[in-house]
């Protein structure tokens, strides 16, 4: 195999992870030597060893002299765990190819720096596209200290998510409703407006056929109006966080509700700045937006986004009055909408799926 | 070559042809004698003669004992020009290949009739499929007496066509907006509301850099306010057809445009049902409908589409208030959404085509 | 439509008669009026009206000031026909796109020049690729004065065509048997060695379900062995030309088979270099050589070679003494092989159709 | 993420093995608990740990009531290692996908049917195509004590592997020469006659650009003939194995090459059959057979094929006294051609891979 084939092995077994090793980005290391693999490691969770680790170890003696293809940066810092460039440079490793550098701009480079100080041979850049694909949740994350932004919309042809009276069952197919849970499985959090709640009083888990991690539900209410029969609170679940205004009576609430964590902001109202902010500092790196409209619109407006997930039905409702799949204020000017790029476009079911990102985020 | 690689090449003349013989279809033939082909034709215009004359006329002598491909079934009646079937007779043509019969049930079948009757082998169906698709427009007119609907939409992918303020420039791509002229080009009429000329005032003509042709311009003006400045008033490039109520003053309006149409309607309001009837009876076979956002409500409310041409920018511009692309009422439940069936996505410049026709259509 | 689009019609019109108008060119044009057809024509046989007259006669009076796009220059001298530069000028044709200039160094570029001389815009290599690809026979017999060899081979895998005992019943399937027989049809004439003749006996007709040309027949022949019962003596269904050497009695022959072409070299051996500056007098463009293994060697020794068309069956024969596809004496070196390069490869029922061409002819 | 997903990575995992487990199959697994992969694990080597031990071992308690993705039916024999049936069962997994059962006709079945009496469910043939494809050489040397042969030609398209004086440099492109390579890093052995040894005095390593292994060397050499300046015989990179007639001198080879296995047949000629019998015994599950010409021919008279990997030159070479890709001698018949299915062809370089399968081997 080629340098870029075994990297491609190393880049396979962290995909295989995307999404449950938050607030750590997937990883897969593979040792060759002689053309063989002799080790094949990967991360699968905060807290457990690093890819590198599992790949040394099952490579045993065989790791001595053997080459180590690994999808990012080995890690130089006291963590959870020992850093890996100690454990590379005891293990005797032959030399090391690096996908891409860390994206903590303080750290990037030093784990390379110190492998190549004790003499083992670096090479940087393999297959790096994929491999930054793979983990630009975590790479935003790190180099913004605020979770990547993931719009979800299930909407018509003609771009409404319900009828004037709020009916929006169901949209989209049954299979375009199973990937949305495959999204909230790699999800660290959910975001809805309350409205939502009181509207479809929905789940928010994740349910998938062979089982899957239910992101973290997050709910703003501004006023904490969500009732008392919510799933959310009643059902324990999973966690659910509520961000609520300065006025609203956030230690009564939190007494009725001791197993929910309410957030209470220094605005009146819910600024989506903040909330970001302080989803950050609690180490969400991904959050996934499923509305409502009124959401949707604030992200819009303040252009806090990273990729859209549009789920468009074949299927036409019409009407001034329903509802949008982005609502808020329209700006004046059509030139003032936010740009985005298309990347894919996919059938699911009889649905569409067009996934979009942020052009600036070239 | 085989029938259907034949058949293929008479395909492949009408097909050049679409947009251009209405309300005639677009019809190709190709004459075979050993293998070779010994005549070609296509039929180009209304009035004009039909493909076959073409084909046998190249073909002269060679016509005789030579096997006919024509894309629909030969013409069996005297109408602008004599029926094509006698032709066929009369110069002793072996057999005929057709690839679909004709879309008027009060003649299908006869002019295949009258050919085997005289003893002319006669073969039906090869690349039907492609044949019925090619000539859609026509078999929905021949069958209904009404035109085939195409909704055009230009929006954004939250589903807006303009802000709140009316600004739309500009939604789509430079190389989106000429394939909105490639369809005019290839479509009888063209038709907006009234409010679209009051807030953008446009020329509704075909600008192709090889030219096209201009589509009839037909506006939906109950009251008849449409202003003096119009373009589609003043500029005289292309016919332009006004539907208004009867309360409106048709007659004072006609004597100040002499070269307007003015279909004056019985009802108050401007009924898509009698316009559509009426435009039947003018022989448009296919009209592109370009909005605005109420008159696609109206489509959409009294399910009077076959065909739906999405434009979807790689933008968000939020708004409870901005325009959307299907206005109108809003049904009470979702269930009560028009469904159509997703055919093809392309990309053209930075946006999405999306083609989506009515599902009971199947 | 595009410029390009229009080409591209005109390409199609001309490719639907590859093989029939020998030894003219295949040639298509169209007109273009206001973005509508006016007028399609097609040159379908040597001594028939060349495409752009069909195109003019088809358009009427809408030539006057309408677009012709023509696939090859319009010709400007007097050959069967009246220069069609002279028709083009007199019927105010507006502007002429072309695909590409005539192939004859003598001439090419002489008709752009005539139009361009009575003030018509000429706009010259819209789709010149596929315009080339299209003529690419005529193009090597125009520059050269000698057909356009292409060599045909049925193997097995390990590259045999027969066993040693002679026996090639069948080596690829049916479907690769039809696909020959479509290749005869679209070639002038079809090469054999009288070995082949004498092993096979084959008609060398096209059959094909709904008919074909036959190409001329051509046998290799040094001392006229081939024996009397021999089908492309006694069946007349296509012309057969016998090349022989000077010291076979050539005239005893044509007295018993007036019928058949006897071409009596002045050299001992049968030279590949007069057969085709003989075939390339009269005017055969291309040339089908079937085999035997030997007659291959010929060409492949003497570098007289296209183009390959390689039926490969999914087989092994096994045998240092079964019949090799190329037969002959072998270079001394590798290196001295002739160098091709691969073009496209297709599946052909069981069989693969592979097609090479000289690398030097890029 | 389905099962067929987790399946998938099992497969990949295993994959990425191809080649270096022998005589064990490549196998992979990947456990999973509530939509999370908790462990992964792969078989690397003979004699090392099974997948599932890995997989279990990374997953410690997590693997308590997980489920068990595993490419090969778990083994329930005493081996190398112990059975993994016993730790599955103990590790008290819930539910066990299998991609496809043991092909050892005594003991398939056996692993599923105790995890079943242990009251853990199983479900079979979850990607089972591609489980097999990957492990194919492996169930045919358990199904029939045999290695899986695959015959390697690198030829012109005429079929010639040389001329008539021997030269074959370089037929293919280095991009080839280098595919021959990675077929070499996963097969057990490679094949030669000993007139490729005496032409060529090849190597007959895995020279790759990461390092590879080298395949067993094995030449046949029915009088041993091989030179004393022969590669395999003095460089001692990798095993080489001569297989002799009766009558060559064994006792007289082995005292002057002790380091080179001589397998001594009992018949006056290399019988193939008994080879492949023999490196049955010797546990070589895949055989690479590079030639020459004569040896390739005794595989095909004899049948002996499972593969076949032909690497085709986009040259004509022509000789009917050149060496022929598969040598020896012809059956009378064309209908008694070894018959093959056609599986992929791609480009390597300027050369076509054409990848063929025996068409019994269905
Ligand atoms: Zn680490
Ligand atoms: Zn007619
Ligand atoms: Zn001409
Ligand atoms: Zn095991």
């Amino acid at each position: 195999m080629t340098k870029e084939e075994y990297m491609g092995v190393a880049l396979s077994l962290a995909e295989a992870t995307i999404g449950q090793t938050s607030p750590n980005p997937s990883v897969g290391a593979v040792l060759v030597k002689d053309g063989r693999i002799v080790g094949m490691g990967t991360h699968l969770k905060h807290g457990h060893e690093h890819a590198e680790v599992y790949a040394i170890r099952q490579a045993g003696k065989a790791a001595r002299n053997s080459d180590l293809y690994v999808t990012l940066e080995p890690c130089s810092h006291h963590g959870k765990t020992p850093p890996c460039v100690d454990l590379i440079i005891k293990q005797n490793i032959r030399k090391v190819y690096v996908a891409c550098t860390d994206p903590n701009p303080q750290v990037a480079g030093k784990g390379i720096e110190r492998l190549r100080q004790s003499g083992i041979e670096v090479e940087v850049g393999i297959q790096e596209t994929r491999a930054r694909e793979l983990n630009r949740k975590f790479f935003h994350f790190i180099q913004t200290n605020k979770p990547y932004v993931t719009l979800k919309v299930a909407m018509t042809l003609d771009g409404k998510t319900a009828t004037a009276d709020g009916d929006s069952k169901w949209i989209t197919s049954k299979d375009a409703r199973l990937d949305v849970h495959r999204e909230r499985d790699i999800h660290d959090a959910i975001l809805v407006g309350v409205n939502t709640i009181l509207q479809d009083n929905p789940q928010l888990t994740t349910r998938l056929p062979q089982g899957g991690k239910h992101p973290i539900r997050i709910i703003l209410d501004t006023n904490l109006r969500i009732p008392k029969y919510a799933q959310v609170l009643v059902d324990q679940q999973a966690p659910t966080w509520i961000f609520c205004g300065k006025n609203a009576n956030a230690d009564a609430f939190t007494k009725e509700y001791p197993y929910v964590r309410v957030f209470s902001l220094d605005s009146e109202q819910v600024e989506l700045d903040a909330v970001l902010e302080c989803l950050g500092e609690e180490r969400i790196q991904s959050l996934y937006v499923e509305g409502g409209s009124t959401i949707h619109g604030q992200f819009v407006a303040e252009k806090l986004i990273n990729e859209c997930h549009w789920y468009i039905a074949p299927k036409l409702l019409g009407g001034a009055d329903a509802i949008s799949s982005v609502g808020g204020a329209s700006p004046e000017k059509m030139s003032e909408a936010l740009d985005l790029e298309f990347g894919s476009v996919k059938q699911i079911g009889s649905d569409l799926k067009v996934i979009a990102r942020l052009k600036e985020a070239r």
